[in-house]
């Protein structure tokens, strides 16, 4: 149906190339445009405007074998026609989860911001590659505006960055630009040979930092984890003996990577006194700011990254508490002698030409590890546009405060027992079954609760009523962890959510 | 606008912490709703069907510091109002290079695909993370559907992968899985105090490979870069000796790395015979074929990428020829030992629990160096789905057709000079303008023929009349890059190209 020739203009002095009337072109535009709008009229229906309404389900789940047969995933040799292809898009969100649904609580991201939204639209629809300033005037501008803010909320007065997919990726890159700057012949002559490199992180860090050292050819059993106190956070004194065994073991430490926000209790690594130790012993410090970053946008919450300002690189993801929209992530870096183009720079010819007519330094691509790569920026452009910081502060201002009611909540409440007190929008929390709430906190006691949270979420999957997450975590048993975000989301909604796992585990 | 109370909701109870009113949600999702169905139609109207119109500019250029002035950047204390977003986004897309334009030629992706569009909306409204089964039920299956298909057509009997952002990137995964199946010791203890690990690409292989040692510790001078021949393919006389030269060097040879479609050639390595080299040494064979992996979609082409089954692992990008959009990368990996998952799992027990009521081994984020991940996989199933393989068959077909006229047109015409004979979509050839075309083809010629393409290029630009790229390489100076793929594009696009040129450089 698309590929239908427009017999008019194709008889016309038709060329036959193999076999291929080259006459015209091929696609039939307005067909094609047809599909859009409708396309774009269940969208607005099935995700966006259901994404408002709390009586609607989170996800209609289905197990993986039996959606497999409700969903028509084969790839056959002929095209579907137009109404099959709509019955497609409604299917594919149908059994999708809704994200953007005022009760999903399961990530670290959630919600729907409509200006985001609008930005991810016209990025689809000019599907750009922001390389160079010829093919990406607009999303190179507007990627250096934003950078330049960010750097100015962590409190450098100059640096550079890069968006690129995702913390764990800017973490990767942070990892790398550190040991370039330790190091620079390792780009060329590689790791062989060299002592072992060594960096440090907590044991609360994301898993990327595992990831990323093996990836670098660093190696996991090279990060040394730093204990953390009862909230989560890295221990300054057993950092500083850590860096001391390094040393004695003649291995060579180049970088602390400290968290700014943790994935599972949301808790903040002291960063002044972090730095105080960096500096001492000529440490690269990055901080993993991709979940606590947003608290910088919010005068009452910033202190929470106190001395982040000390920091030479920061990963910072507007994607998750300000909503920009997966994936929004940049790495920042204080440097402004032009280390990361040093450092990533593989000067392709055939995109980075220096006899160009307009001013090459613009051509921003290769400090990047990829080719193409999407104008990620844009939509936290877009959406700081449409609210203003005032209005993202008040975002953050507003997950934080709902947080804190819910906190209060579960103190208030019979069988739902805190892990800790949190510091950011991370409530983490077991439920009690009133079976075992006279049973005392014994191993019979754990193993049980340990079971309780899984049977919980298969209900409520089952159900569609909210989705939040569990885990175990570094000793402690299967618990809850809720995460606030998204401005759709109200007291009422905090209210619902423990009243919901009451209502779904009261028998076990 | 965005943030106003719904004053009766939230006066009912009204809860406050941090002098926060809790009640009810603050985002006026009628205000966003609006917003959205306004942008959309000045998407559809400005960029989705300017894009089928050759009589629009393919871009409004602006110099960098015009440009800053022309489009208002800065992001404030306060939001912009609704008519002001809209001309935001008016202002975006007028001064962006319209890469859907039939007479966009600058890059190796092009042209506008409505399906795949539209799989790209869904997925921005629904903002999903394809990480674990429950988050992604639909998305993880249609990537297993893909990949499975990608498979299939590889020639293979059974495999694993994973869409990544990016060519580039699908090249790390394979060096770092090479490495892993080399010596599956270096995701712990790392490359320091190993021999020098060394990989073979050809010359003409993407600089990605560049980026990819020095990014994964190995370093750029452990890339033994092989001799190709007058068509841009690597020699396997020559990689066979670098083979033996880094054995006899002490080094540890682990992987080759072939290009099926070069960059800048559109040349394809001869894969069997290569393979035939891997055997015999124990080496990894991963194809590059982000380029030319489309190919495989056409019975008349695929034997351009004959012995492609032979290999280990294959990147393989859909949003180039086949319009799937920024991006879409599939590596495909041939081993069905779960490899990849042993190679990059971390095993994160906050996305990984083991204790899930489903069958977990569809959580396959664990395979990724991300951990947030986008759906590529489902903008090219889209795509598959609407046109079937017969669809996308001929869309490569039409593509190789047309490439071959517009060589066919450049062999007649005076002041056209083919680089080489294509075997793909890429046309390399110079302009030699009147003043030239006497001139003995010295020094003084290269020189002078050197300079035209810029000066072509900025003229092209600064008309907005079309777009082609121009590099030089491997010294060979300056020459134009024409790269087909879209079937919005037609012969007469092609005839316009070559007059264009004639007309922009006639004088020089």
């Amino acid at each position: 149906h698309s590929l239908l020739p427009h017999s008019t203009e194709r008889t016309k002095n038709a060329v036959l190339v193999n076999g291929v009337i080259l006459n015209g072109p091929i696609t039939d535009s307005k067909a094609g445009e047809k599909f859009v709008e409708d396309a774009c009229k269940i969208i607005m229906e099935e995700v966006i405007q259901k994404a408002a309404d709390v009586t609607e389900k989170v996800c209609e789940w289905q197990p993986p074998e039996k959606l497999k047969k409700l969903l028509d995933l084969e790839m056959r040799d002929t095209g579907e026609p137009h109404q099959r292809l709509l019955q497609l898009c409604q299917d594919i969100i149908r059994y999708s989860v809704k994200t953007n649904h005022p009760r999903f609580f399961n990530q670290l991201y959630a919600g729907i911001d409509y200006y985001s939204l609008v930005a991810r639209f016209i990025t689809e629809a000019l599907n750009p590659s922001v390389y160079t300033y010829e093919v990406s005037p607009v999303f190179l501008l507007v990627e250096e505006a934003v950078l330049k803010k960010m750097i100015e909320f962590i409190g450098w007065k100059e640096g550079d960055g890069i968006f690129n997919p995702g913390g764990s990726v800017s973490n990767m890159y942070a990892m790398n630009l550190a040991r370039y700057k330790y190091c620079p012949d390792i780009k060329e002559r590689g790791l062989s040979g060299l002592p072992r490199l060594v960096l440090f992180t907590s044991e609360e860090c994301h898993y990327s930092m595992n990831k990323a050292a093996s990836f670098l050819g660093i190696g996991t059993q090279n990060v040394y984890f730093i204990t953390t106190d009862e909230r989560g956070k890295m221990i300054p004194e057993e950092l500083e003996k850590q860096v001391q065994r390094a040393r004695k073991e003649g291995a060579a430490p180049f970088l602390v990577c400290a968290t700014a926000g943790t994935t599972v209790l949301g808790a903040f690594d002291p960063l002044d006194k972090i730095a105080d130790i960096c500096e001492r012993h000529g440490l690269w410090l990055h901080v993993d700011a991709s979940w606590g970053g947003s608290a910088l946008m919010s005068r009452k919450h910033r202190k929470l990254l106190h001395g982040i300002h000390r920091a030479d690189s920061v990963a910072w993801n507007p994607h998750k508490m300000l909503m920009a929209g997966i994936q929004c992530c940049g790495l920042l870096v204080k440097d402004n002698s032009d280390l990361l183009k040093k450092c990533y720079s593989a000067k392709a010819s055939y995109l980075f030409q220096q006899d160009k007519f307009y001013d090459v330094s613009y051509d921003t691509g290769d400090k990047s590890i990829q080719c193409s790569r999407r104008p990620d920026a844009f939509k936290f452009w877009m959406t700081w546009k449409a609210l203003g910081t005032t209005g993202l502060e008040e975002r953050v201002n507003r997950a934080l405060a709902l947080a804190r009611y819910l906190v209060d909540e579960i103190k208030k409440r019979e069988g739902f027992q805190l892990l800790l007190e949190p510091e950011y929008a991370n409530i983490c929390f077991w439920y009690i079954p009133s079976s075992l709430r006279k049973t005392e906190e014994g191993p019979e006691f754990w193993e049980k609760l340990h079971q309780v949270a899984p049977v919980i979420k298969e209900r409520m999957m089952k159900k569609g009523s909210m989705m939040l997450g569990y885990q175990p975590h570094r000793g402690k048993v299967n618990f809850f962890r809720q995460v606030v975000i998204s401005p759709q989301v109200s007291r009422e909604d905090m209210d619902f959510l423990l009243d919901e796992i009451d209502v779904l585990g009261r028998d076990l």
